[in-house]
């Protein structure tokens, strides 16, 4: 069996979660980003432990195909990603996510589960705050999901889905 | 607060899970479809129960604001609408969806999280199988999010995000 293939984006998109909560929406991210071969930053404190055993008991494959990061604090992934250009994603954001201009190597930034991104990240990144716009009444999208819209349509506009090709499963047997 | 919303799509996106078998991934699924008020069609025999204690028990939210349709099989969703055009989408589809022309009223059928679509279906729908391209060594997204990616395309593409505006949430305490 084949499998549809793109050429991996370059510089990589960036994916930062700020303090995740929820293991299984973590672990479903990572999937996404390993899939794209996106980098995945987390931003502590994380609500859950991401050594081997705990990730292993939780039921998260391919963990260990992400590219992953862990900070300190969001300034210590600025300090150590100066040229990302930063996107903050927010159910409260006033611009859409599909009027953005997005490239290869930016940086999505996403909140809480729970009570969503830090007030002092809302004000100085507001010019860069997006949303997923909807029609329904529900507050905002599972996180997981909301991340893999964004990574998906920041590759198409990046040309990271251009040309892909089927070539054969490595995993296959 | 105020929210960012875009009218409706009319006829909305139907999505169409064959014998789902993961209840938090048509939990997720269930809330994309509320958010976009996109159509959720379920084939039976389905993995798990979708009574309100059920539901209410597995702490999926937004249940209520879904509209949901539930089949004994395929051919009684077929029948029951006959105008949509059907997409299958799949790990193992030959073709991008992102190169698919996408359109309001569109069904998305997506099979099982273990094993896929039945290859009856594969067979009789091979001109419109669609797989998401991927660049890193992950069989495939999740099955919510692989939902919510495919979703907002089609949205994208059938004009159902352009013009969204900000509105006063009903929600909002």
């Amino acid at each position: 069996m084949s499998k549809l293939r793109v050429p991996p984006l370059a510089p990589p998109l960036r994916v930062v979660l700020v303090e995740p909560e929820i293991p299984p929406n973590t672990g479903s991210i990572a999937r996404t980003c390993a899939a794209t071969q996106s980098a995945l930053h987390l931003i502590e404190p994380l609500g859950f432990r991401i050594d081997d055993r705990s990730v292993k008991r939780a039921g998260i494959d391919y963990w260990h195909l992400v590219d992953l990061h862990v900070h300190a604090s969001f300034d210590a992934f600025e300090a150590a990603h100066p040229e990302a250009r930063i996107h903050l994603l927010s159910a409260n954001g006033t611009k859409s996510l599909f009027d953005a201009e997005l490239r290869a190597g930016d940086a999505f930034v996403f909140g809480r589960e729970s009570v969503g991104l830090p007030n002092s990240l809302c004000e100085r990144f507001s010019a860069s705050m997006w949303s997923l716009p909807t029609s329904g009444g529900v507050r905002s999208l599972n996180l997981s999901n909301a991340v893999s819209v964004v990574v998906f349509e920041a590759l198409r506009q990046a040309g990271g889905l251009r040309s892909p090709c089927l070539v054969a499963d490595p995993q296959e047997k």
